[in-house]
This record gives structure tokens, C-alpha cells and sequence, in this order.
């Protein structure tokens, strides 16, 4: 599964990684090149990796060649190991004695439970490290050609989930603050209740021409980008079978698309619209 | 500045890197290992290397032996490089048939000016690719302890930039609406108007007791962590002679750190408390 002699990172001074600690690593948000170097650093040291179900496989084939894989992952709505079973059993390989390294979708810390694992952890006594990921509401977007933030269209930019900790509805959220303070918001986990996140947004004020994106499998060869409207967006998404996992974006920064789809771009696709925000006179710097 | 034959990375479809192409990387928060695979396979490919003053020289040292970096960083606040010279000067070695590394610390998709630069070059004909970075207020705060979400807290969080368009306030922002929507906030150089800022927020009804991370070089050896609270932040900061770069967050996650301060317990520190959400029985998986 593995190279015999996996070749050298560059020369660094990186972390150990003795036996008995549990290692949390990001593994971004699908393309196994937008893992971090300490990540492969990790994998290439683990005895053990418990991934879950967003982990591109073709990174667990960066591990050595006699580390065990297993999966300890959750789907959406039908979660398939408690979070407490996860925790419970990196404890007992941690106390085994194994490297154990935790390797999760995106980063750990963005919607993702890395902070409750890190605290079961904590709580038992196994020692831990952690190595960010990026996250795919951030990444995900970068390779639909989408900036979560542009100096003419916002200051900030929020990132919510879909799910709530029942997993049903996103209902614990404040949707006309959020609406309001926010020019630019980023949905995880939002095409279960789409239909209601859109809903609550347009009853918030949000106008119902702004654009959106929906962006499935993002940065993987299969990424799809659905570019449509907050009014038409539940609609278009059936209508088009975008799928989870998918991010979806509100704001803006969507319209910049249409100039810097560099994927689409280095693909052959047209530029379709050179100052799509208005902004300045597209030849300035030509 | 580079060993003469680079180690290669893992057997990957790596992309291309042709002349005449600027690549717009995110070097990451400052540990050189927080850069992606994909990041350091376009370093070591660059023909020249334009970075900001963010980004780790330890990472330029991994560039190509012949590869030539040029500086083009701003500081906050005092503008040593015009954006516009910058797009200008990308522009120009790409018409030079320069492999074009544009590197900027962080994502710069992320209050990074990325889109400004990617649609510059668009408009010039310039092909492009990007890369993202792990993002100091999510990575940064991870090495602080800090997820910045968590079920128990926030099923939102949001990022927001201290300085506008003009360097001068964060005017622009609904403070109001932002403190009512987001349980967390984390802001990006806040230092310069952290009064203003914390002002803004206690003004908006966000409790005075509520708790404050200041997080300095985060990721670097010379990381610092200042917890205070929303109402004492200005006074300690000063006292404490925190400077930027410094990320700073707001909300309840920032007690996280009691527990999973990982950094700081991997030095040698304590766990200073099990349970500071109070949310469970700390010994329920031990």
C-alpha cells in the first residue's frame, strides 16, 4: 500500500512522534496534495491511523508499509461510530503503546470534533498533537474560483453548519444576525436542509438574486460547482443532483467566479466576465 | 539556500508548473510545516518567488538553488508595497516566461487580497493556479489550543478583519449584528484597534467576562498566548506587550484551552482543568 522507502521531507525540525500519543491531523479537503508536510510527517510515522469517511484514500497510501488503518467514521444524519467509541478506543491504542494518528476531513477544528476528541483525550491522560488542515469551506472554494473574502465585498465572512448536535435541523442559530452581519456566509454540511438554511435567509432579508454557489466534492476530480441564486438555489440543486458532501457559499465573492475559475481556466474555459464586481476598469494593469 | 538535489514528494499526479504561469500559494501561518505538498512542489519548481512579509524565510530556503525571490510585503497599516505594483510586477515576469511563485503567508484567499491579485492577472492574460494555506485564525488557534468550534459552543463562527480598506477602523462592520449572531469570533489584525474593536462588542452586549484569546506569531517558536477576558483585553494586551501579528477570539471556546493546550502540555504544563465547558463528566472515558 506504500512505497518500500517513502522519500525524505525536506530537512526541518519536526516533531516527534513517540509511542502513546495520539496525533490529530487535518487532511484537507480532499486533494491529497493540500495535506501539510507535517501531516505526511505523521503518516509516514504512524502505527495506527483512524481516519473517517472524507480522508482521500490515496493519502492512507503515504502510510508505512506495516501501519494498520481503520475507520472510525460518521456520515451525515446516520452517524456509523459514536463520537464516545471513536475517543474510547484511540485511548486503548494509545495505552497499547501504538502511534496513533487521528486523520480527519478538512481540519479538526471546523465542525469537526477534534476538540472533544483532544479533551477525551486529555481526560485519560494520552498526550496529544495536533496539525491544523485546510478547511473546505476556505479551500474547497479557492478551487471553484471563489475567495471567501475581497477588500470590495467584505470584512467578514461566517461559516456555519447544517447540522446541529442532534443532527436534524440548524435551529440553535441566530439566521437574522447572522444574515445581517454577514456579507459573506459559507454553510458546511448544508444540502440536508438546504431548502430550510435558504428559507430562514431570505426570511433574514437576504436578497433573493444574490448569488450563491454550491460546490460538491470540492477539490477532488469529480468537484462540481452549481452556480445559481439564494432564491433558486434548493431548486436548481435537485434539479442538477448536487450531491453531498458539498459546501455552499452566499454572497458576492460568488460573482468573482467568473473571472478567476482558474480550474475552469487552466481546463480551456473562456474568462466569462473581467470585473464581474464593477469594481475598476479591467485593463488597469494589462 | 537549498540543498542541491531536493528530496522528492510522495508518487502523486502533481500538476504542472509551465513558464509564464504565477501561482498563488498560502505558505501557512508560520510553522514551515504547516505549508501543504502542493505548496512545496510548486516552490521547488519556482523560476522566482514573490513573497509577503508573513511568510517564513525557512520556507524559502527549500526553493530551487537558481530560483530568485523578491520581496513585495506590506505592514499593517503602512503600505511598503502598492497592491497594484505587485499585480504589476507578477505580471511582468510572467511575460518573462517565469515560473511565478506569488507566496503569501496564511491563505490568501483570507483577508489575503488573493482574489484582487488572481483577477489582475486574469485580466492581463496571465494563467494562473492557486494553492490554499492553513489560515492563522483557525491553525494558528489550534496551536493555542483553541478549536474554534465546538458542538457545545457555536454552531457558527466568524472571521472579521480589524483594518478596512483604508487601513484606518473597522468601520464597516455590524458589530451589533455580529456579536448577536456569531458565539465566535476571531479577528484578524485586531491589534491596532483592539480598543475600538473590544469596544464595539461590549457596546453590542457581548459580556465583559466573556473570554479573550491574544495569540502573537502564532505557530512560531516565539508564539505567545494572552487569555484575559472582552472587558480587561486592551488593559492586559498593553501590559503584556502583545504586538502584532496577533489573531484574537472571542467566546467561550477560548476555555477550551484549559484542556487541550497540547503545545503547552507536551512542554511539561498541567492540565489546568478537565472539564471548563462543564459539560460532561470528565472521567467518562477514562
Amino acid at each position: 500500500m506504500t512505497d518500500d522507502t517513502p522519500p525524505p521531507l525536506p530537512d526541518h525540525d519536526w516533531p516527534d512522534f513517540p509511542p502513546g500519543l495520539v496525533w490529530l491531523v487535518g487532511a484537507g479537503p480532499g486533494d491529497p496534495g493540500l495535506m501539510t508536510l507535517q501531516g505526511l510527517h505523521a503518516l509516514r510515522l504512524a502505527d495506527v491511523i483512524v481516519h473517517d469517511a472524507l480522508v482521500n484514500p490515496r493519502i492512507l497510501d503515504w502510510r508505512q508499509a506495516d501501519a494498520t488503518v481503520e475507520y472510525a467514521g460518521k456520515r451525515g444524519g446516520k452517524p456509523s461510530a459514536k463520537q464516545r467509541d471513536i475517543s474510547l478506543r484511540l485511548i486503548e491504542l494509545a495505552r497499547a503503546g501504538k502511534r496513533v494518528l487521528r486523520l480527519k476531513g478538512g481540519d479538526p477544528f471546523v465542525f469537526g470534533r477534534g476538540g472533544e476528541e483532544a479533551q477525551a483525550l486529555v481526560q485519560a491522560g494520552v498526550p496529544i498533537r495536533l496539525t491544523p488542515g485546510i478547511s473546505a469551506g476556505i479551500g474547497g472554494l479557492a478551487y471553484a474560483g471563489i475567495p471567501v473574502t475581497h477588500r470590495d465585498v467584505n470584512q467578514a465572512v461566517t461559516f456555519v453548519t447544517g447540522h446541529d448536535q442532534s443532527g436534524l435541523t440548524p435551529s440553535a442559530l441566530d439566521w437574522q444576525a447572522l444574515a445581517k452581519g454577514s456579507p459573506v456566509i459559507v454553510i458546511y454540511m448544508a444540502m440536508k436542509h438546504l431548502a430550510q438554511i435558504t428559507g430562514e435567509l431570505l426570511v433574514a432579508g437576504r436578497d433573493g438574486a444574490e448569488p450563491v454557489a454550491i460546490v460538491s466534492n470540492a477539490t477532488l476530480p469529480q468537484m462540481r460547482v452549481l452556480e445559481t441564486t439564494l432564491a433558486r438555489a434548493t431548486e436548481d440543486a435537485a434539479a442538477h443532483g448536487m450531491e453531498a458532501p458539498a459546501i455552499v457559499c452566499l454572497g458576492r465573492v460568488v460573482a468573482l467566479r467568473q473571472v478567476i475559475d482558474w480550474m475552469g481556466q487552466l481546463g480551456g474555459a473562456p474568462v466569462r466576465c473581467l470585473d464581474p464586481l464593477g469594481t475598476g476598469d479591467p485593463r488597469q494593469v494589462s
